[in-house]
């Protein structure tokens, strides 16, 4: 967070410089800390009044912007503006690592896992679909003089890192409305995987691109992305289960030691994220998957005092996280300098991406449904919603702004104007009208078909991971749609695995059916909603 | 902590670079977990073998001496080692509020005020007598050829930074072992407070010393560190005022909103640090009433689960936090360049701070025990338990390194290298042998005389504010004695005022006595012991 270029190197005379110094940093940070709890109390107070039109990340941004700006007029002193400069190195090691665990750690495992086939589908082929869509129709325009012209790899990189959603916006909306839990799990799941998705093609991409001349191909690039993905998620999914495996053993439930308990659990995820980005794989991914394995696993060997203590904790941090990436974000863009000399560039990519993301969920969707039974499909108006629901956010942002470092001066600048411009019109406007939106396409409340309901409702509906009927002849039948259904199956199998052999050696419990249940008690308050521990249920 | 000197600003063609350097980062905060866990497990290991020769805080040193050792003979590269550069604003900024925080908010009220004109009495007046002690040894030390020569000033602020005294090592110690309350509220009260009087009076002198040519003179210094000192405390009181009554009417305290309530809750600590730093004030002394005036009256308005979880997360965080800066120094320790051709500054040093320290705790204790009733004299053995605890940590250490940019050149580095090899020693020896000492000087354990006793039996003795024989007539009486009586009566009246003005006014109690009762339940917590909270009383 810039400390360290704020100490003057043994500055010989300047007795009273460290103290100015500190005094800049003391009112920077009590600046950021104002914000912080204007955020969280407009919120609070718009939550409680039903004002969806201004949900609490554009309410966020919203003063960011407004503080940026007035700070921007005001002439600040530069060594408290520093404070505010949006690094990217800040975000990716410390506020993001919370946000991300905090997703796997608060994931209700049974909807994320029946509908496991059609999440990995939206966010791996889905995201790469809208990516090359983006990434190609962006080149296309700049071929045609519709637009600034970059080469194809940049627009490729730009497609990647445009195509990373944002949860946090649409998610605390879904909540508040209540929704349907399938709708639910699929938006938070997309949003999720593909923030780890679009950052492993930007850097591969990135990769590819400064290696472009020692011959690699395509193929490799796609060959490595998978390596990339496939050993972040085994170090996470490793990470978590050594995790389980010390606190069943290591006997810290006892009454005097819940100190020592906590602070070892709550070092395991940053542990996790440090050891993929140390290797060079993706921390990101590797820490969604250690939070959603110390959910299922390790969370049931810690003591009950710890267990709620954890739960607190974890959405404490990743609630500030999230407002302070925000209004972290809005800060800079109000700051930082923009060349807005492509103004064609921000309109077609805007153009671009709602079409890219059309192609991305309605294709998925497709492929999806064409496997699924009958009364599982995906309705049309969830895939509408889910169209809908693709603002993007922090993570565009970031590496928007390491493009600027990754890139030639002017093509780096270009991305980040644009990327700022799509983030600040998505948050508030998608983000404003999102609870409008869900209304129309009838999908929230429980005043529609049998199909939706309230979470808790349609949560019993598909309590089993299977549909019984699951074996049923369906409509259209063919290759693809059997590759498919064979992975729902192994989908299955792992949870008999999970129930016979994973949940009895890593935890203390029997993995019998009370077990099973014991576990989904705290899982429903996935966001913002507060945490219901075990405590006095 | 040296981010932004890690991003390469506008590096054109350098795609890989910011890969490279999150790696490194990853790599570098990778092995600080990796020490912390390793000194939460050897600490608790050791802790429960009763081995009290190398305590959690001197193990957490080694184990960064040690690494940083390795690291220095095997040539890591400079982009990992810049993650273990020890930055004093990091730990001002971040690592301290938690720890002094948690030292106010931890901190069991009526031993302290009870003991509160002694406390101050060491705390001010004879932090003040060491360092000028120190201060002028060290000049005439220097003067008459004994060890490197510093200007005056400079060994005023020698005297000030090395006056710091830690209290991790102690007190763990102290609770480990079990000691009398008051001599535990004594040295702990002693500890923190001296740490702000130390920072204070470095600042001060720093002013003092770049101003030097502008002709104030030290009356006018000795107004300013007043000043500086009522303004901190008022600023940390009011604030931990304001959150009591925003508690106390905010109804925040119902079932859903306890995420809210808590991020308001943890925000509220920093907020009254950074507001003294941004200010000009003193951060430390702010944070600590604000723990204080937070602890016992905001915390009462908390829901009981906020309550819980407020409580163990301030204990995680200051866990951490000292951990992490006991192997933080350590390790820096072990990379930085050190002058040692002053091995004599360093040794008279050390017999200097001895000497200071002597004069600091026996004149005070006298003066203390001038004005206390024959039955609240503190013994001798208390005594010079309070005098052998005063080993030095990461506040002289931070100082030091802050000196080196203040002073010039030579005297910078002299200063610091002798600083890190008081720290080094005292905390390895004095930590290793307190438990020894305390035990040769009879005051652990519950198998002595009655004054002392476990926790739990002298906190009855004591239990109201006053000794009832406060009245009676004594061998010695002065002029001094009156003024520090009126104190006294002053701290009496207080808890009058407390009791039927302040409670009912912030608290939603009324301020009766099952009130104070109930408040008394969760504070004998005050370290490392894990987290008693209210629930399940």
């Amino acid at each position: 967070m810039g400390l360290s270029d704020e100490i003057s190197p043994a500055d010989a005379h300047g007795g009273s410089s460290p103290g100015k110094e500190q005094q800049a940093a003391g009112v920077g940070i009590l600046l950021q800390i104002m914000m912080l709890v204007l955020s969280f109390v407009l919120g609070h107070v718009l939550r409680r009044h039903k004002f969806y039109y201004l949900p609490e990340a554009s309410a966020s941004l919203l003063i960011g912007l407004i503080v940026g700006g007035l700070a921007n007029i005001s002439n600040t002193e530069t060594s408290i503006r520093s404070w505010f400069n949006f690094h990217e190195e800040f975000f990716f090691l410390f506020l993001l690592p919370p946000i991300i665990f905090q997703s796997g750690f608060s994931l209700s495992p049974k909807p994320f896992f029946s509908n496991f086939g059609a999440i990995v589908t939206f966010a791996i082929v889905g995201t790469f679909i809208a990516s090359m869509v983006t990434g190609v129709l962006v080149y296309l325009g700049g071929l045609t003089f519709l637009m600034y012209r970059l080469p194809f790899v940049e627009c490729l990189m730009f497609g990647a890192l445009i195509s990373a959603t944002d949860p946090v916006t649409v998610l605390s909306i879904f909540q508040e409305l209540g929704t349907d839990t399938n709708l639910y799990a699929l938006v938070f799941g997309e949003s999720v995987l593909n923030d780890a998705m679009a950052i492993s093609l930007y850097r591969t991409m990135s990769l590819y691109r400064s290696h472009a001349s020692s011959g690699e191909n395509f193929f490799m690039v796609i060959v490595k992305f998978l390596e990339t993905f496939v050993g972040s998620l085994s170090a996470g999914v490793g990470v978590g289960f050594t995790s389980a495996l010390l606190f069943k053993y290591a006997g810290l439930d006892i009454d005097n030691l819940q100190n020592l308990e906590c602070c070892l659990f709550v070092l395991f995820p940053y542990f996790s994220y440090m050891l993929a980005e140390g290797v060079g794989l993706s921390g990101i991914v590797s820490i969604l998957f250690t939070g959603i394995v110390m959910k299922h696993y390790t969370f049931s060997n810690l003591s009950e005092k710890s267990q709620q203590f954890a739960q607190a904790f974890f959405h404490l941090l990743s609630s500030l996280a999230e407002t302070f990436v925000f209004i972290y974000m809005g800060f800079d863009i109000a700051m930082e300098q923009h060349s807005w000399s492509h103004v064609g560039f921000i309109f077609f990519s805007i153009l671009f991406i709602v079409v890219a993301r059309a192609v991305n969920v309605f294709s998925c969707g497709y492929l999806v449904n064409l496997v699924r039974p009958a009364h599982r499909q995906i309705p049309a108006k969830h895939q509408k919603a889910l169209w809908y629901s693709g603002l993007r956010g922090a993570m565009a942002f970031a590496l928007a702004l390491q493009s600027v470092h990754d890139l030639p001066e002017g093509h780096g600048q270009t991305i980040f104007t644009a990327t700022t411009a799509i983030v600040v019109l998505t948050v508030l406007l998608i983000g404003g009208s999102t609870g409008t939106m869900l209304e129309a396409l009838h999908v929230v409340g429980d005043s529609h078909d049998g199909h939706d309901g309230s979470l808790g409702e349609s949560f019993e509906e598909n309590n089993g991971y299977m549909a019984p009927s699951y074996d049923e002849e369906l409509s259209s039948g063919n290759k693809i749609k059997m590759k498919l259904k064979e992975f729902h199956k192994s989908t299955a199998s792992f949870t008999a695995l999970d129930r016979n052999y994973l949940t009895p050696f890593f935890t203390s419990h029997n993995g019998d059916e009370e077990d099973e249940e014991e576990q989904d008690v705290p899982m429903p308050s996935s966001g913002r909603g507060g945490f219901r521990g075990r405590g006095r249920v």
